[in-house]
């Protein structure tokens, strides 16, 4: 079979079943994230990280796989919780609430609000509703607000020392294209400018080709386990970002630098003792915090194979044809779940599933969908080519 | 060689040398934690938690060991450090600073000022030092004082679902122990009779004879990730201290109960695949938020070999030497590094040495030294006995 088939085949008979059938909560509204290996609920609490994606997920199928009306009725689900229950009253987004919308976990992660205007986007888009891409635009302009303190009254760093994170300028140069149809020309190409400047030019080191995680004000690296600390992920993830960009604006050499990072991040990271990404890396090879280091996840698979089929489709490189097929082959026969459907999130470093889980309190329906959607678009195109 | 030659030795001979040899900061104060395989240092932040608990293993080496100055001034490292730098304005503690001792992270973490405390109260035992026993004083009530809401300011939760915390009356039954000469004698009744109480009632579940890590603010168990929640390190840690609030009262009934205890958070939580303690479980099987719940860490494992040589000292159960033998093999084969010094901290499941660290953020001079402490004095019980 070929790429695009396989990933179209996942995303529409084994994905994106799996959350219609196990993760609407058509009682309270919102969805269930917590599944277990069957899809079965195993905690109720609802994070509006995984409310906002998977209505984004499903408002972005229904605009631009197929009109089906289930989709659409599917995102409402979560647009419709995240507005009842998911703001305070400043229009920030709380974490988490209970099943039935009470809050539990105050507004202190503005990646909450991200994803919340980003599905408000796709699903205004969707659905023609005017209010609620107002809201997404409100919902972006509070980012902006809060982005110089994320986390707000709950930032326990003192000033002594301040680190900038790389997650900010990130999911920014994201946002700002989701939020295309949103916001006026001039605020879209500002962000994306800044974007990418923050992205390519302070985070990403000259020296060693990869991306930090935080750097200092002033874009110096700290000596810290933070200013150490290297996300092979997150700087991946972020390249593809800058791919989009560079289509968009036909910058070949944004591209190319982009593809260049990608290469040297999974160079870096790969693990040569059992196959797959490092999760977390210390940039001079001392001891981290996270204990978790050595662990495979999912997303950050995923979005590798993104990385490399889109830098593929776009400069033809064979040696991104030979990383991709050995991401491949490492995540799909790792990760996947044929018997069950969706896929495992959590692996330890061998390879072996760490948590018998479909989703959870960070996992949802995003990763995955959003992964094959993009690689069945890439190899929709390199295999039409051909 | 007997188990009390072993723990003695490995204590005066291996231990307490590395750290006397690699971490003074004899430039700024304080101690370094963050040191690699070897003893090199890989970072310099200080954390009070460590800070703390290293200038109180000095003092109690001191005060029940040996009255070698060297320890005395080694002690007085920390506690100078965490006096001129440690607190702000109101008496709390920092949960790190630079090693120059400017503040990094605010006081978010009660248990900063319960190392302190114990530090000072030590120490002030040590030295005969008024101020600081005045100081061990005012830092025990000042966190009575915060105990209900012990993040302040930082607590990111909602009221609607409160949890309460076992670490909480966990550490103050050691530390009003360890505050035994500094408060009136009403006042450390009055909290053991609270402690007590909340261990052994509210948090060890009557039905699986299992500690909880959080309960409900009417001591019943919530169906989430926190509620179903067990850390099986923490609660056999806490039965140790109820046995040495036994041995105190003379209240066999506490100790015999404290001993089920630990046996059947061991039978719950030992590793029949690979070995060793897991460090965290799901009271329902349910897949965890953390994803180093089956990792292998040091404290556990000390802190389960000091729980059942205490509970074998003051019982003679031998179903206890039975497990003491499966702990110790486990422990002393897979932790302790001979060849360098000191134990390594953090394993994975598999027992393979995960970081490679000897101290780190959480661990410092403490653990090690203190079990060693201890079982030496057990077994020097024991094995006198026979």
């Amino acid at each position: 079979m070929k790429y695009k088939d396989i990933y179209k085949n996942t995303l529409l008979n084994d994905i994106i079943p799996f959350w219609e059938k196990f993760s609407i909560d058509s009682e309270n509204g919102g969805y269930f994230t917590c599944l277990d290996r069957a899809g079965k609920v195993y905690d109720t609490d609802k994070f509006m990280w995984l409310q906002g994606r998977q209505a984004w997920t499903f408002s972005m199928l229904y605009n631009k796989v197929d009109e089906n009306p289930n989709w659409l009725k599917n995102a409402k689900y979560g647009i419709d919780f995240m507005i009842k229950n998911g703001m305070d009253k400043d229009g920030n987004f709380y974490f988490s609430t209970t099943k039935v919308g009470k809050p539990l976990v105050q507004p202190y992660n503005i990646f909450s609000d991200c994803f919340a205007a980003m599905a408000f986007s796709q699903y205004a888009k969707a659905s023609g509703d005017e209010q609620i891409k107002a809201l997404a635009k409100q919902t972006y302009y509070n980012i902006l607000k809060k982005k110089d303190s994320p986390k707000g009254l709950y930032e326990k760093s003192t000033d002594e020392r301040p680190l900038k994170s790389f997650a900010l300028p990130m999911i920014l140069s994201n946002l700002v294209l989701e939020l295309e149809d949103v916001l006026d020309k001039e605020e879209v190409e500002k962000t994306i400018d800044l974007s990418i400047h923050e992205v390519m030019e302070v985070f990403l080191d000259k020296e060693s080709g990869l991306i930090y995680e935080f750097v200092c004000a002033d874009g110096s690296h700290e000596d810290s386990f933070n200013g150490r600390l290297l996300n092979p992920g997150h700087g991946i993830e972020a390249m593809w970002f800058m791919i989009d960009i560079g289509v968009r604006r036909n910058d070949t050499k944004l591209i190319e630098k982009a593809v260049d990072t990608i290469l040297k991040i999974l160079d870096y990271s790969w693990d040569e003792k059992y196959g797959g990404i490092l999760y977390f890396m210390d940039a001079h090879g001392k001891p981290l915090q996270q204990l978790e280091w050595d662990q495979k996840l999912w997303w950050v698979h995923l979005e590798a194979l993104v990385a490399l089929s889109k830098a593929y489709e776009h400069t033809g490189r064979e040696e991104l044809m030979d990383w991709y097929k050995k991401v491949h082959d490492y995540t799909w026969s790792h990760f996947s779940d044929p018997k069950n459907g969706e896929w495992f999130g959590y692996l330890n470093r061998k390879g072996e599933v760490l948590l018998d889980l479909k989703g959870g309190k960070w996992k949802g329906c995003f990763h995955v969908p959003r992964a094959m959607y993009q690689c069945w678009k890439s190899f929709e195109k390199i295999e039409n080519k051909k």
